[in-house]
């Protein structure tokens, strides 16, 4: 059996793994012990990073044995069944007080679940959302963790030193008990897929209306990322459309198959907000583009299916103002997404009794994650000048973003419509904006439908209590006891 | 103990269940056994139609030994752990070979796990879609059956004898094992929001535009209800719109608070589409609309938010045909939301392995449901003319209806971009049906922000396999094994 001298271990050395470990071992006062259930991977990790000075382990036993007290260890496995295995494993050669963390992307439910299991045997069990890809766990990620207070004692110094620096600040705070890091985990993949699909339909209006190339549109997205849209997305996408495919000559986005896969997060996220009644629409907008677009026999069937009559195209002279009225619909319709999200992150807080500090929360995702933007800030500032903002557009800095770009938002969605082209999320987040600051909904008639049909009653606008009209009878209000089936 | 005399009995006696029972009991050749929990109900039902001749039962045993076998029981209360308890109660006093009905509204998930475990014991178990309502309950609802082919056999004429009839023919067919009939259920209630969402937003929209009143756009909606449209959702519309509120005078619609309710069924059908990768996402929409109602807190908020500069209204010449585009909206989006229902019944279909009659569906529709319209009709000829139909919008019939509502359509989602009012449905189905159609999608560029961040690869147009940029080292293209995470 080694010595205990390592302070932290990874158990699990794929990719992810792997960097996380190297991003461990590079930080002063860690000594980091590698596990992997075929030794393979752990001699190649060796074998390619003698500078690491890891201490390896062929053996549960052996790495347990490996790890100073309280032991913890971060399991970087494919999350599913092999999470549990792992888990299992764990909680037999670990004592009361070591500490489990799973970095993998698991959904929260079951991140609850094995916290409460692994508790049970005096052993913390932590979800932590890690989130910065391949580059960001070796240099520096975003970090969401969960579990008990006693946990982050241990972890929070050993996070803090290899999670990426923001102003300063490392990216990582303790979001929660339980699942409350792998919630938060999801909510910030649902923003991604949002801000990615309005980052595509804002590309495709500005190709579509204009002609600019991908390389012209890349030095649009370039100069965009010098103002309130400067993101880590942006960023990418402006080198994304300047790539050259060597083979063709072509721009690789145009060689690139349109069809967008999803690793499942993002449905998390719309499903999550169904179950809490959060209106999310732009993000289930974003995650519905990208199952649409991998329907290839359902778009050859509809190819056909006609379109405006007319062609659309923006004259020269307006070129410019379009592609600023888009940048406007783009920021207008991020400013939503997000408020949606944070919305989701409040009622998840309030449902499962997580002390989530909302700024904190956009603090945290400035640095390492993928939706690292300087906007993030701005919503740090809201929390702390409102802590009880009960919706982050109607904050100050956002609500006065937003009356200076609704009337292009208005526009871009327009021209979108009239000329056939799909911006689902541009649409959507605009009919959420006018449906949230509406007098009145027709959900008053829905009611009155419902009432009809199903005797679900209604509430009145004048006075307290529960109706129902007998409609079947002789049409007059009665009150009643409530909603019935 | 009661003679079995019962061919059919009804567990759970509130509205529902009295009313179902009531049917079956007024149908030639159907005596009624009739048990409730607290025997006050079954009294009640008994003394108020003593015409139905029910067979009262106090106990589990003795509702078992007043049925006839094959024993045939539906279970007719809250969906949920009542549920669980009654089915377990009935298994102990049925036999082999007998059947227990669920008919209410159960996620169907968990009727695939209850059918398993009551197939054990020999009995069959039914879960079945019940739509209709209170009223359809009492005078023929529309049935959708699941469970096995030997349940079919006993329950098939009992619920062709109660069920609507549409065309001379029962609203009532077997729609598949275990938990098909709850599955096509819930999908029918998510078509249900999405056709209740489009009707309150073209109401909306008449009623904000041409200044039109409630009890005039009654009279739209009934003159609507004599063409394609027609449907009894439409026509109950017509009812609550013309519907005066004897307290105020006010139209009844302006009296009813505009917050939503809803049953949890429409987020079910999303949640279930998100799974099977299928994008719904004017039935999301519909749902999001009624969860955004019903945020009076955030509404009152953000009603500050700045909305078009200038006032919209449609000139008294233009207002004939502006209705008109509402109409041809209205159609055009409900064949989108209808042809998203049935891809997801065709998805759940292939999941679980049910042998599901699309065709069947529509036609079982037709009648004694909230969905019921003559547009059904197109729906079980397009199944009947190619079974293997990739997408319902796509078939003739409807491809020309999209072709002569289309530009109507656009304009409708212009206006409503323009003026500021809220049609996320409309204007969601739009970008649908544009994003199916569309020749590229800039789900190209998500392939390549995603392949940049996390190495998951993309696929090419002009060959087969998985390929990389090596963003980080020198953009040269590497092909992949597979996408990594």
């Amino acid at each position: 059996m080694p010595e205990a001298t390592a302070n932290i271990g990874v158990v699990g050395l794929a990719v992810m793994g792997s960097n996380l470990a190297r991003n461990l071992a590079s930080r002063e006062g860690n000594t980091v012990s590698i596990f992997n259930r075929s030794y393979e991977k752990t001699q190649t990790l060796l074998d390619e990073h003698p500078e690491a000075e890891f201490v390896p382990a062929s053996t549960y036993a052996e790495f347990a044995a490996s790890l100073t007290t309280p032991r913890t260890a971060i399991i970087m496995v494919q999350a599913g069944q092999g999470t549990d295995a792992v888990i299992n494993a764990l909680t037999e050669v670990f004592e009361p007080g070591d500490i489990i963390v799973d970095g993998g992307n698991a959904l929260f439910t079951d991140t609850i679940r094995r916290e409460k299991a692994v508790r049970e045997t005096g052993i913390n069990f932590v979800g932590a959302g890690i989130s910065g890809g391949e580059e960001g766990a070796l240099n520096g990620p975003s970090i969401m963790p969960g579990g008990s207070d006693e946990s982050w004692v241990t972890l929070g110094p050993i996070l803090k030193s290899i999670a990426a620096i923001a102003e300063g600040e490392p990216c990582v705070t303790h979001v929660g008990h339980d699942g409350a890091g792998h919630f938060v985990k999801m909510v910030h993949n649902g923003i991604e897929y949002a801000d990615m699909q309005l980052i595509g339909e804002a590309y495709d209006l500005i190709r579509r209306g204009t002609g600019k190339s991908p390389a012209e549109i890349a030095d649009i997205f370039s100069e965009w990322n010098r103002g309130e849209l400067e993101s880590y997305l942006i960023e990418i996408t402006a080198e994304v459309l300047r790539q050259v495919d060597a083979e063709t000559g072509a721009p690789l986005v145009d060689v690139i198959l349109d069809q967008a896969g999803a690793k499942g997060t993002g449905a998390w996220t719309v499903q999550t907000a169904l179950d809490l009644g959060i209106p999310v629409s732009g993000i289930a907008e974003a995650v519905f583009a990208r199952s649409l677009s991998s329907k290839p026999a359902q778009r050859a069937a509809a190819s056909d299916l006609p379109g405006p009559s007319e062609a659309w195209t923006v004259a020269d002279a307006d070129k410019d103002a379009f592609v600023e009225d888009v940048r406007r619909a783009l920021y207008a319709s991020k400013i939503v997404a997000y408020s949606q999200g944070f919305d989701e992150i409040v009622a998840g807080a309030e449902q499962y009794d997580w002390d989530i500090k909302k700024g904190d929360i956009a603090a945290i995702w400035r640095g390492g994650c993928i939706i690292r933007a300087r906007f993030l800030n701005r919503i740090t500032e809201a929390y702390a000048a409102d802590p009880g903002l009960v919706a982050l557009l109607t904050a100050p800095y956002f609500a006065e973003a937003l009356t200076g770009t609704q009337e292009a938002w208005r526009r871009v969605v327009v021209v979108a419509a009239q000329a056939g082209i799909p911006s689902p999320a541009f649409s959507s987040s605009l009919a959420y904006y006018d449906g949230l600051r509406a007098d009145r909904l027709p959900a008053a008639l829905i009611q009155g439908q419902r009432d009809f049909f199903g005797a679900h009653t209604y509430k009145r606008v004048d006075k307290d209590g529960t109706f129902h009209t007998l409609w079947s009878g002789d049409r007059t209000e009665i009150e009643s006891a409530g909603s019935s089936h």
